[in-house]
């Protein structure tokens, strides 16, 4: 498990109250301790490395600055949490992160008084601590009082919609608000659009060195209501010097750039912000990501997410494959398109790698956008590609298209347009949590008009969605498939379209008849090898099509079975309930039929290894296979469920 | 129908091409024509009024300067568009705007190749332009090819995130992209947010009468790559006086502000940019909602929505009205439970008159949030609301909330934070059509874990709900109901708290039972006298709850009934679905039990009045009467569905 390293100031800090009476110096070393700390637990459970060892400074200032859990203070993602909940009472259980029943990779408000506003997506920081300031000024908590509300966020975020709203309404609020902007040049991706070379640009035009004295003469940059004329000479002389003005132009006084590795700035520019701070005011912190581990600084990632790893050398225990992930089916199976089509094009919101469009955009470079963190653009982007005449894939997370709903709706299905939407991480995705959980998207797309979803029940049939999408150009389209690996099924050498709604027989049974959509087939499969020990053989059939659904399949289902069950790994509301409304139509269930429809659990399930979550969710083989005895009214061998 | 005005130019106008001959001075007489058409056509179908009038030189100019279709003119919103179909070809239908089976009150694609990008929702222009510029520059199209892609976009639009991150990549990616920001400092509600001060402040820095000459110069504005140097310098200067330095940080070229209703400086000012442009630009024009038409130039709203009027008087003629509207019951209810609790307050995305929060804000103005147009902000700041211990009421219409949705499942439901969501305009909602219909809100609401979600039947049930949704403090809350009045039904004095998930039985009958859940419930009953003229008495209950569902109430009406058919003014995968799921689970359809669900249709349904879009849903009285008959196995009288 690797050695603890030696902290003995940290081993002092239960709670941040503890850091109160240290020295500038006795923090900077604090920091160093936490740095070791983070990376050592970070070494034994795997998880997001490089971004908390980029705020170790940062988040050891912050709290010998200020009063948390009174202060608010809203971590972005929340990610680069690890050396926070270090020193907020939970490093006994550090070596728990993204475990089964241990602490989660994320700030969790069921957590801890110290995460006052969970997150895992990106960008909503400055909307929760500018609510949790209004909240303060309206007296929202009276029992213990509201202090500072501070956000911490990443230059990536800040490229997010979501952000530039948050701003636009804090400038206009004039709230007392701490946005501090984490610019590491780095989010998960390399840095794209605009506000990224504004950054750049920002930082270019005030080198470090200068910089100690600026910070601690912060307090000469901070607003003086009182001194407005003067004030505004002063924003006249940065505009042509250190810059800043977009964000003052929003309404915010602006601070930096400043080094987020110096605790000397750090503290300098945290105190007089907490003395002087009237409205929202953005300081500037320029860190590095994986900052003082030598194997993340040099990593290309620079150990944004890494597996459990060898301390003294960095190398990462990655399990052995076994078959390719689905992600990589999919991009190889979009550059195959790509190669017959050159209409095929592909759209990420930053997350290249993620999406596998990273090799995609290698071999089409200019038939690849990635339009940063921006989910609502980047679907509308799409929708005007597709106008246009191209044939764009939107290669997004299923819990990701969440935030571009509207602009499916709107902007794809309204109008029709040929948008492929390929959403990988459906279902449940483990380490990750409730927060990545791809639960919604069937009963939020297959609801509208004219869209066309499938999911891929193995990698072979991914490709052949593939080639269906680029087949389907009278609307839109979309095709979900797990996080992970795939089943190590014989891949098509040329795989075909799809017939548009039209499922296969996987199976032919009787009594009950198993109707899968999407990866649950291996698990419905199994369950049907211990039922046929039992005496039972279902029929299993893979819908492929939650919409338009198999009328003719469903119907002789319904027809030569005592009982249908359906399974996805989906929430209500999607595949299961298009069948019950088919059924119910086509009048099946006016003389009888035992119709169950298994979905993901109406609650939000902790990270888990995704077998035990799906075992959670009562999604595995034998929960499958305890729900075919029990709707045939069979008795189970064991009485565990009684 | 009042006089048609006399248009000599505006009748040789059948396309854009017959204006390519006309002088200057023809086209300044063209848009006098255009405005007065315009204001005429609208007098007798009532729409969108104070945005066209405010768009009519710049509407003449574009055509007059670029070549649609080719070029790809996109309208934001599109509200304002009626000056531009009366001069693409739809000048015959003009008269029929808003109407059953006539023109669209916006841009919709499937009715002219002079609408490239439909819309109705606010701030999708950029991305859809910069979709556009992208594929001409793949070759998309090219059997037509595409020339040039402009969006015209309001200021209050920029306040939402989506142009922002339009603008963030359009900026990165450097295509020639022209947009046309037409500031007239007045988006349906007083303008909000920092941007509109900024926007505010450029315009105070740069008075019209310096204008003319410069925008005849604006040649020497435009970047010439060539001249690095020389551009960098001129910018400096320009950071000192006209501003525009926030677009330009964006990468954007920045022209303005010019008088939108100088003909003179737009022809100027896009001939130049037509001619020069490279990368994207963005011309700022500063004008006037209501121009033109004295009545509307001095509404409050500058004739923003307008019914049918008087053209001379400018008297709108308003239908009288029988019962108050559901808006101004929820708003008038909101204020009554904030008179009795200092923690209610409300937050609206820039629609204090249509979510009738003006009410509230009147009276409780430091409760109350306009956040500008930024639902995704919107929610996530009530979430902090929320935890910071207020009682916030997120105020959003149902099609709006989906550009919140991420928020709604990241930030809301997996916190369990009680937001209390009131949505406005659920089911069809008329004039507005398909892209305003409130479909979708149950089937994306209550499928997440601890959301209650109810709808209201009429709206003294509905100020019951806002009861409720202040009593209930663990977990989220949202209750739906429809647009326009209310049912006239008596009002509770002192509206109490129901008891969640608990439905009500309206009337016992037998043989079917008709469950309801939202405000078809007046046809429910309407059916169900009919029905009673044949013999049929139903049993009609009102569901309150989708989520919870009121389990006992289910089970007891489908034991006790030979059928049971749902309804409800939303789309598949809501209330009816979740009846099914409990229905399957309890082992009902076991034994056999004729169950129905009416929902919407699986079609996006044209503008109508209320009545004729629910007969086309077969939703009204006689579409349940039908169904009844038909799930019952009772001829008709008629034969009509044979």
């Amino acid at each position: 498990m690797g050695h603890k390293p030696n902290t003995p100031l940290l081993d002092k800090v239960h709670s941040p109250a503890d850091m109160k009476g240290f020295s500038d110096s006795e923090l900077r070393q604090l920091a160093n301790e936490v740095r070791s700390e983070t990376i050592s637990a970070v070494s034994v459970t795997g998880g997001h490395l490089g971004a908390g060892l980029g705020v170790v400074e940062l988040t050891v200032a912050l709290h010998a600055v200020f009063d948390a859990p009174k202060d608010r203070i809203i971590w972005d993602v929340s990610h680069q949490c690890y050396p926070h909940k270090i020193l907020t009472g939970r490093r006994d259980r550090i070596r728990t992160l993204r475990q089964k029943d241990g602490l989660s990779g994320f700030t969790k408000r069921s957590e801890s008084p110290y995460d006052p506003f969970g997150a895992a997506h990106s960008s909503t920081s400055i909307s929760a601590a500018l609510g949790f300031a209004v909240a303060r000024d309206l007296g929202g908590a009276p029992e213990h009082g509201i202090g500072d509300c501070i956000a911490v966020i990443g230059d990536g975020a800040m490229s997010a919609g979501m952000a530039y709203e948050a701003m636009n309404n804090a400038g206009h609020l004039k709230k007392r608000l701490i946005v501090i902007l984490n610019d590491n040049e780095m989010s998960i991706a390399p840095p794209v659009g605009a506000m990224s070379s504004y950054l750049s640009r920002l930082y270019a035009g005030a080198p470090f060195q200068e910089l100690k004295a600026a910070a601690k003469g912060a307090v000469s940059l901070l607003p003086e209501p009182l001194q407005e004329g003067a004030r505004r000479a002063k924003d006249m002389l940065k505009h042509m010097t250190v810059g800043g003005t977009l964000f003052e132009e929003l309404g915010f006084s602006y601070l930096g750039p400043i080094d987020g590795h110096d605790m000397e700035q750090l503290l300098a520019v945290l105190r007089t912000v907490k003395d002087r701070a009237t409205g929202p005011i953005l300081i500037h912190a320029i860190t590095k990501k994986g900052k003082g581990y030598a194997p993340a600084e040099a990593a290309r990632d620079k150990g944004h997410g890494v597996s459990k790893f060898d301390v003294v050398t960095g190398e990462q225990k990655k399990a052995a494959s076994n078959a390719p992930s689905y992600t990589k089916v999919f991009a190889e199976a979009l550059i195959k398109q790509a190669e017959k089509d050159d209409k095929v094009c592909a759209v990420t919101a930053a997350m290249p790698d993620g999406t596998g469009l990273k090799l995609f955009a290698e071999r089409y470079p200019s038939r690849c956008f990635d339009v940063g963190i921006a989910e609502q653009h980047g679907v509308t982007f799409s929708a005007g590609l597709a106008a246009g005449g191209m044939k764009p894939f939107a290669a997004i997370y299923s819990t990701f298209l969440q935030r571009g709903y509207d602009q499916v709706v709107h902007d794809v299905a309204i109008q029709r347009l040929p948008v492929r939407f390929a959403i990988d991480r459906a279902g449940l995705v483990g380490a990750d949590g409730a927060t990545h959980a791809g639960a919604f998207d069937v009963a939020y797309l297959a609801n509208l008009p004219g869209f066309v979803v499938m999911a891929a029940a193995d990698e072979a049939e991914l490709t052949r969605m593939v080639a269906t999408a680029v087949a389907h150009d009278d609307g839109p389209i979309a095709f979900r498939f797990p996080r992970g690996e795939g089943t190590g099924v014989e891949m098509p050498e040329d795989p075909q379209p799809l017939e548009i709604g039209k499922g296969r027989i996987i199976q032919d049974g009787s009594r009950v008849a198993l109707l899968s959509f999407g990866a649950r087939l291996q698990e419905v499969q199994k369950a049907a090898e211990n039922l046929a020990a039992k005496g039972i053989n279902p029929t299993i059939a893979d819908a492929r099509f939650a919409k338009p659904l198999d009328r003719e399949l469903m119907l002789q289902l319904a027809a030569n079975h005592e009982a249908l069950i359906t399974i996805e790994e989906g929430a209500i509301g999607g595949f299961g309930s298009h069948v019950a409304q088919l059924l119910a139509e086509e009048q099946v269930f006016d003389t009888g039929l035992k119709y169950r429809s298994m979905v993901l659990p109406d609650t939000f399930i902790d990270q888990a290894g995704p077998r035990d979550m799906y075992a959670v969710a009562k999604l595995n083989a034998e929960d499958i296979e305890a729900k075919v005895l029990d709707t045939l009214g069979v008795a189970q061998l064991d009485s565990k469920r009684a």
